[in-house]
């Protein structure tokens, strides 16, 4: 269930004194023999340190190792920041006898404010020395990028002919109380060739990372990497492995909307029948980021007035007449109609499935969200500083 | 403080037993000698029953009169519902001896059940028979349109040559429990051309209904008329008259704001420095809709990073080393780098005014806000239906 899950890796995780008395400074390394490596980064504008350092080292397509860091995201710090990313590389680069190119850096944290950099680059050699295979160390390192999760989040997927993925994940969104970032390390053990590599976790994150929608918040620092060791001398077809990365990257995205703050709902948006793929994940992102929607699910409400008014006011093509909404198996509004009584909806459990059949086309999606609850304020507003 | 200031309007409002015991039916009359009249729209694709009727009506841009109700919102009502609307408007072509097409049906309540009929068919007969001029007519009207607003929401401007400009409206955006719409009527005296009553509304809820986002709800049954009698005899210039009519509209808007459910912050955001008005728009309204920024305006915290995360995901033109924000006063991020203390950004007052200035063009906007509280879960959860 770990990082360390496939064969050739090594992790920890150690209290460098970021925080306080926390662990807070993850390393993962890969022992090879590849170091085959891809990413995929936030799409925000303003991008912290750490991702403009990673996406400039990944251009060629290999990584040593990664170092990662809560207590601070090292975003808005300009150029002074950018310098403290490039040091915690080649301090990591030293301590494993590499280059400071192969070493990529996440950060989570408070958003404009500069990480102590005395205790970032200690930490990195005590994570050297404590360095370890098996998933204690990979528990540790998925511990020390935890900001106000709950839990640590891992997956493991082993394929029957030899080969793994494993991985973990923080946060999701701009979830937490001054406190950007969804990261996420993936690991696998599989062969495989580095623009393969990089297809299939960008096929991986289309449809988990990038369908995950808590508040609409896309941080400075979303990050999410795949390393691969090749160390099971196995080659994959790259469907295969395509296929058991993105169910790897599913089970974290569902631990993260789980342990997201203050959600009460598992919402499942499943939206059918769209003109295009974008069209139903603008529908599925406009619901789920619709407040009223989302305070309705809190309240276990099966409020499809909301849901239609929301997927009206998407870019998406919409028909009135041909929209329908089924909420936990009832067909609220059927082809542009109320249908059955709202009340037969029971949403009092935590798993809810809403089916937007748009009627239009062909093209389909789910975006996984939650509820919008009095906790989400409370943690967001009376705990910020 | 009313559409019965400008001259040769009548008004009333009814409790015609849609909602129990309170005030649900308005009529708004206009007694000539002129019926020039114009209207803006929801864009929601899910378009209610009396928007359907009302912008077809208003091809010929005249009206002698509109009805409103609160209590339904007669949406996702299908062809039934339309003819309901249908029936309304013949019911006050009746009373009045004009004809249908010559009247506007506005709608604000639940989406998704029928209007009862019998009620307001009557409901109408009362309010011609309770037809005036004055104050108190455009009180009771401006009552009758409520639904969870806390009070009436009027506007009126004199122009020194001796016409005036008057209006209501209700909610905003999709606000309440269950209930949607922003509804407003304008009326004036002064005398307009058609095109140019158009060319003003349109120029004036552009820059007020428009910028006004407290949960980036788009009903679908958001209305704006506005009806010229020309009883003032006096033809203004086009841009006096819009002046004006901006003016009432924002008054309208800011009553609007105040009153919106949970709302404990009046939060003007100005942005500038934008490379085009849509630009400025785009970043106004994603910091405006972002729960993260919401809350920790709830919180009276001056938290930047979250501002500056908002800034970066929109759509907008950014460049992080030019960008700028200010929170009541204090340049808490300057030209990218972080500014003075955010301590010094004092937000335990009502009012709070956020400068972000893009710093890559000269185009800017203002964006009305609120921020999110307990309370608009509260509202919005607990007692729906």
């Amino acid at each position: 269930m770990t990082v360390t899950g496939p064969k050739g890796f090594r992790a920890a995780g150690v209290a460098a004194g970021i925080k306080q008395d926390a662990l807070d400074l993850a390393l993962v390394v890969n022992d090879g023999p590849e170091q085959t490596a891809a990413g995929v980064f936030t799409r925000n504008m303003i991008k912290a340190a750490p991702v403009l350092w990673t996406e400039e080292v990944l251009r060629h397509q290999r990584l040593k190792a990664v170092v990662l860091n809560s207590g601070g995201a090292n975003a808005a710090t300009g150029p002074g920041g950018f310098q403290d990313t490039h040091a915690t590389a080649e301090k990591v680069a030293e301590v494993l006898g590499s280059g400071a190119i192969d070493v990529a850096v996440c950060s989570t944290g408070l958003i404009g404010e500069r990480l102590p950099m005395p205790a970032v680059l200690s930490g990195v050699e005590s994570a050297a020395r404590a360095l370890a295979t098996g998933p204690e160390a990979g528990l540790a390192a998925a511990t020390a990028i935890m900001t106000t999760d709950s839990k640590p989040k891992q997956a493991l997927r082993s394929h029957e002919a030899g080969w793994s993925v494993g991985g973990c994940a923080k946060g999701a969104g701009m979830l937490a109380p001054n406190l950007a970032t969804m990261l996420s390390v993936l690991t696998t053990d599989a062969v495989v060739e580095p623009d393969a590599l990089d297809a299939a976790l960008r096929a991986a994150a289309r449809v988990t990372f990038d369908r995950l929608d808590v508040d609409g918040g896309t941080s400075t620092n979303d990050t999410v990497l795949v390393l691969s060791s090749g160390a099971s001398g196995i080659a994959p077809r790259v469907d295969e492995f395509t296929d058991v990365l993105t169910r790897t990257c599913l089970d974290l995205v569902l631990q993260l909307r789980a342990d997201a703050e203050g959600a009460t709902k598992d919402v499942d948006l499943i939206v059918r029948g769209a003109a295009s793929e974008q069209d139903a994940i603008n529908v599925g992102r406009t619901v789920a980021e619709d407040n009223l929607v989302k305070t309705a699910l809190f309240g276990s409400d099966p409020n499809w007035g909301r849901i239609a008014m929301a997927v009206g006011r998407s870019r998406a093509e919409v028909d009135p007449g041909s929209l329908s909404i089924t909420i936990n198996g009832v067909p609220v509004f059927a082809q542009g109609l109320p249908g059955e009584d709202r009340a037969k909806a029971d949403l009092t459990g935590r798993a809810i499935e809403i089916v937007i059949d748009l009627g239009v086309g062909s093209s389909e999606t789910t975006i996984y969200t939650t509820d919008l609850s009095h906790a989400y304020v409370e943690e967001n507003s009376a705990y910020s500083s």
